[in-house]
């Protein structure tokens, strides 16, 4: 299987879409981005992008935290819209409702899933701030728990319906089950 | 909408699976993760975590350089073995095929996208070792490029096939575009 080589282009794909929230100058606003991932379960990580003179960015160095709002498809537009106009410009947190967390961070409503992270670790390459933070605590719209057999469940991603995205700058809904992690490995057999 | 509190959850989803390479030793070693992100295009950056135990993490140390391989759904039997066992234990590097990369990092020939990259930062959080890398090169299967008016065309998600998973721990498909970048925030009307 030949390969071509593309050069220097971070093709990891898809991404998870979010809304990054913080408070800037005491207003809450929020920037759409791609960039953000886990980067651990226990201690709970993840990781966040932004560019360095965003205006989100000027908010999470100054309260040393943000929030992920992570939507759903019915909110495609105000997802795109809000990573395309800059709060430099717009007063996002005119646009849509708010709530304020426990940490010094907004919690967009409409989405269904709010969590909330306190910085730990930064760096800066070029133009790019990366942060590393602990997950507070983590909001999720009661519609999507439920309890089964004593123990809370969280509704599946198809249900949860995020929007996802990918450098051929397409957003894409997610398809269904296809495995259980630690079980499909049963099915394993070496390559020839 | 009412929110329940779950707790310090890094509830982000859905996350793309990947394998990170890694020489070990002299020897090729693959991880699964779920822990890889985007951190920026231009420049092209990606972070990953890794268990500070984990023996890929020894070769990343060692060598300031890994792969990550993005596997399609037929690799999914390969992809949950390589989350299992570890290379302590086993010898992952004759179970697949690999190739040598420009940097010190093998590709894993049969999935269909290699990055190439270089770590430039670094942090402990407890016992995960994050690390932030720049993007040297990109390897695409030929099957997935072609040349549509003169411009190099990545193939669409919905061929590549990339396996998501999520803490619900399922593995998920992608499924079909629904939009476009910069282009859905036209249908934006502020939330009431």
């Amino acid at each position: 299987m030949a390969k071509v080589e593309i050069g220097a282009v971070p093709y990891v794909y898809p991404v998870p879409i979010v809304l990054i929230g913080a408070m800037v100058d005491g207003r809450a606003n929020y920037a759409t981005v791609g960039d953000c991932a886990i980067m651990g379960i226990r201690p709970a990580l993840v990781a966040i992008s932004l560019g360095e003179g965003h205006y989100t960015t000027r908010g999470v160095v100054a309260t040393g935290a943000f929030s992920i709002n992570i939507p759903s498809i019915d909110q495609l537009a105000l997802v795109d819209h809000f990573g395309i106009v800059s709060g430099n410009d717009v007063d996002k947190s005119a646009l849509v409702e708010s709530e304020p967390g426990t940490l010094d961070v907004p919690l967009l409503v409409s989405c269904p899933v709010n969590l909330e992270c306190r910085v730990v670790e930064e760096c800066t390459v070029e133009h790019r701030r990366i942060f590393i933070a602990s997950v507070e605590t983590t909001h999720i719209d009661e519609a999507f728990v439920s309890e089964v057999d004593g123990r809370r469940r969280i509704a599946p991603l198809t249900e949860l319906d995020p929007i996802l995205y990918a450098l051929d700058n397409r957003y894409y809904s997610i398809g269904g089950p296809i495995g259980t992690g630690y079980q499909e490995g049963a099915k394993f057999a070496p390559e020839a």
